[in-house]
């Protein structure tokens, strides 16, 4: 059976696919960390929406009659070493993690999805990005911690900019690794002041995003 | 708002919605050590079927007007330490703790269960002790395993031995706190004979599913 989709589309829900399944993976491994039963309960939900979300990306590869595992393989190593290269020491950084590195896959995928041309898959891929949550409730438990103990804030702003850093290496190695996906980016976007545009707006968000968590001023 | 559970009643859900909540953190955990893109999918697709039997028996003892946090809360330190002294090393520990551990338990909420007075409870767990699909998948899995390397066997079948035994000491725990659940089940099976078969019973399903591995013979 041969695919409707074409290459960079598959990409996309490959590494959108893998993205959510790790996520699902760390977020229930992180609910472990949870100091209270309802902070855990809240992890955890996160965590299974997280999965359903895995789920429908899989059974849309499938009825595309493309192979999820083929299509998430490529991007195994990059979310995998990322994820390996950050492990949470504690409860606050694991909630950090989930929301600025989610945030910043999150706002990455929605400026992708903006160029796909079959439009199911647009619509399911922005319905994966919905925010499951983690936002208010990350934002609140920091806020919380960082108000009751005030040196904990330039160790999490710290956490935060690590993040990044390992987020921006692995990117480099799929769009190195992925031409049909930097394609789509490029072609999207016209041209290298687009590229450029793009990562302002990436950076805009990640810089309100560590403002609501009160670590940047 | 009074709850229309008894004590008992409340003491079964609750262990059974921490079990079901540890049991999903763990899978989602123990799906990282999975070999394959597929298996991944398998052991994350269980630990989600666990994640939902969770949220069920949680809003339950909401609609019952019971605290899911207090009716879980006496259960959280043998569930942990049953968890915490039994760390899969692999992925074929990790497999045949879902599948032993997970069986035992079902077993021994199902006997309960029988005793349960509120018919929309004992509907509710009976369903949520419904098979995910461990049991065919672990099973495939490890026998594949030790036809490959019998070796294997020896290792495999010691820490089906040990994990019986960490989850023996963890039901005595149970069993001398938490009076009202171990009234359900002494009055329920009438007599102490009664235990010793109930025993019986579930020894006979775990040396089953150690055939089934094909760890006994």
């Amino acid at each position: 059976m041969t695919s409707p989709l074409d290459q960079a589309t598959i990409d996309l829900l490959g590494v959108l696919a893998y993205g959510e399944l790790t996520a699902f993976e760390r977020l229930a491994s992180d609910a472990r960390l949870a100091p209270s039963l309802g902070d855990k309960h809240e992890l955890a939900t996160m965590a299974a929406a997280e999965f359903e979300h895995y789920r429908r990306l899989h059974d849309h590869l499938v009825a595309s009659g493309v192979d999820p595992k083929e299509a998430m393989a490529p991007f195994v190593g990059p979310l995998d070493g990322f994820h390996d290269s950050t492990p949470p020491n504690d409860w606050l950084e694991g909630l950090i993690k989930a929301y600025v590195g989610d945030g910043l896959a999150t706002d990455f995928y929605r400026e992708v999805a903006a160029f796909v041309t079959d439009p199911p898959t647009r619509d399911l891929v922005l319905e994966a990005l919905a925010d499951t949550g983690q936002a208010s409730f990350a934002v609140g438990k920091v806020r919380e911690a960082t108000a009751a103990d005030p040196a904990l804030a330039g160790r999490l702003a710290l956490w935060a900019r690590r993040l990044v850093g390992e987020a921006l290496i692995q990117a480099q190695r799929v769009a190195v690794e992925r031409d049909a996906l930097t394609e789509l980016l490029v072609g999207g976007s016209g041209d290298l002041a687009g590229i450029g545009r793009l990562l302002a707006r990436l950076t805009d968000n990640h810089t309100a995003r560590m403002q609501a968590l009160g670590l940047q001023h």
